[in-house]
């Protein structure tokens, strides 16, 4: 079903319109939704649809787009206050500061002027819902819905619903999410850092450790992934790469290589967190590679690479 | 410098033809070198040539072989004994069984045929060369050249020298590697699992537990890395990604996320292995998605993902 019949040809409001806000507002118009965008700082807000004009140039430039990017900019448009933003709106996407008392006090707002239907997303990446969206009349109607960044390019968003949240929240905004191309997953309990942040987490976990006891550097380490584990990684998911990599599946896979992991990881437990020296070895360690000063340039580079590798897999899935 | 004048015309041998060896095979003998096959299992042996012009065909239909498939083919020949894979070769890549006893005894043999100049490589995944490779004549010229596989798509190669191998020889493998165009990564020091298998344990634990505890399904965490994290993974490393995702980069990255991190890591501490019971139940995840009876079709479709991604990046790199 597309997205206008989805939310009953209502528009959706974005609020907070920095980077994930306005990356956001590019993936609902360019499915056809009409976007208010609103931010309490009126400089950011400013900025946003400027910015969003900039990425859907790109997005044009690389074959990505499948309307003028002036078509989908005309779907954006700016609400000087929360209420205009919240008027009428079938869905809002927060995405404010990640920290659970600009979040409660948000949503506090948005429960004192939203009407009795709308439903809210959050952007947060790890703070769980019911630690600032709970006993308000609004409750059944948030949950989390995290995305990757730009969230118009990485389709993944994570659906977390917080202990209020109600089926029929979570079975709108998988719709909605859907209907926009996104792809969903669905974290049934909430925890924190959701699935994805966990995950990184792990990962970066040893490869820092790696890098302090000097067995490799940032860069041998990141190629292991660019030119290794990330080649699989890219199209399939770790159960499904090991499910491929024993004669007998995923079974086969842990019974042979489950003890040496297991080995693996018990000699990592009762590592510290990252303190001073060691945050500041890993960062001399990838200023040999890439300079300060480089950080912003590298960046559009990263974009255009997701842009070359979302082409790459729209061809994938297309055959 | 290409990989014959690197190896002086001389072949190089693979010892141990499955499928790591065979894929080798195909890795150097497309840079140009001759390569003698050697297997002590002769059925296993006669396998691997047909195999690998399978291989060299599809390689060629996806514009990946720069060279016919038969020039490339011409390049293979099967050695009736270890004596005579190895006469005259500059280089050996071991890819028997992942067993110690199965690995000394090799090396034992080679030991007894060997000249005084020939470098070996292993293919081991996991074991430190130090474990079944040291007080030998040969032991200055053995290190490990773990690949992933199949080593002629997924350009990865981590080096991981003994106790007693060589600069000479950990210098000489790295231009070989380099020649024939896989991406060089130095593990300094033994550990078990080296880089890569390690991150990948990493990884797994967080997903096993994730699943073990109702948080999501197998195929959810999957789509959290294909659709998400392995879209970054794949041409960028753990390290760059995080430089790149605050704006002061990494150092200011783990200022801000370090300690819901750490407070990640430390939920996990003390986790047992995967047991029977935990196996079975990602076991029957797992098939929900992808019956046993479709696992080797399923191959089969990795493999022209994998090269569908190869053609991607090379274009990728190529700009």
């Amino acid at each position: 079903m597309n997205a206008s019949t989805l939310t009953a040809n209502k528009p959706v409001a974005i609020v907070g319109a920095g980077l994930v806000g306005a990356g956001w507002a590019i993936a609902f118009a360019r499915a056809g939704l009409s976007v208010r965008i609103y931010d309490a700082n009126a400089e950011i807000a400013a900025k946003a649809i400027p910015w969003a004009a900039d990425q859907l140039a790109a997005l044009h430039r690389h074959g990505l787009l499948d309307e003028s990017p002036d078509t989908v900019i005309r779907r954006l448009s700016l609400a000087p206050t929360l209420d205009a933003a919240l008027d009428g709106v079938a869905y809002v996407q927060e995405s404010v500061l990640e920290r659970v008392d600009v979040k409660r006090t948000l949503l506090e707002s948005i429960d004192a002027c939203a009407d009795d239907t709308v439903i809210i997303g959050s952007s947060s990446s790890g703070i769980q819902a019911s630690l600032f969206a709970n006993d308000l009349r609004i409750s059944p109607r948030v949950l989390i819905a995290h995305p990757v960044n730009p969230p118009y390019l990485v389709p993944v968003v994570e659906i977390v619903p917080s202990t209020q949240t109600s089926s029929e929240t979570i079975a709108f905004t998988d719709r909605l999410m859907r209907g926009i191309g996104q792809s969903v997953v669905h974290v049934k309990k909430e925890i924190q850092g959701f699935v994805l942040n966990r995950l990184q987490a792990a990962l970066l976990r040893e490869a820092w450790a790696l890098q302090r006891d000097g067995i490799a550097s940032c860069e041998d380490i990141d190629k292991t992934v660019r030119d290794g584990l990330g080649w699989r990684w890219s199209f399939m998911g770790p159960f499904e790469t090991i499910d491929l990599n024993a004669p007998g599946g995923v079974a086969d896979y842990a019974r042979r290589l489950g003890p040496l992991y297991h080995e693996i990881i018990a000699s990592r437990d009762g590592d510290g967190p990252w303190d001073a020296d060691w945050i500041a070895s890993v960062e001399a360690d990838r200023r040999q590679h890439l300079s300060a000063d480089d950080l912003a340039s590298r960046r559009d580079w990263r974009d255009e690479q997701l842009m070359a590798f979302a082409v790459q897999r729209r061809h994938a899935t297309s055959k």
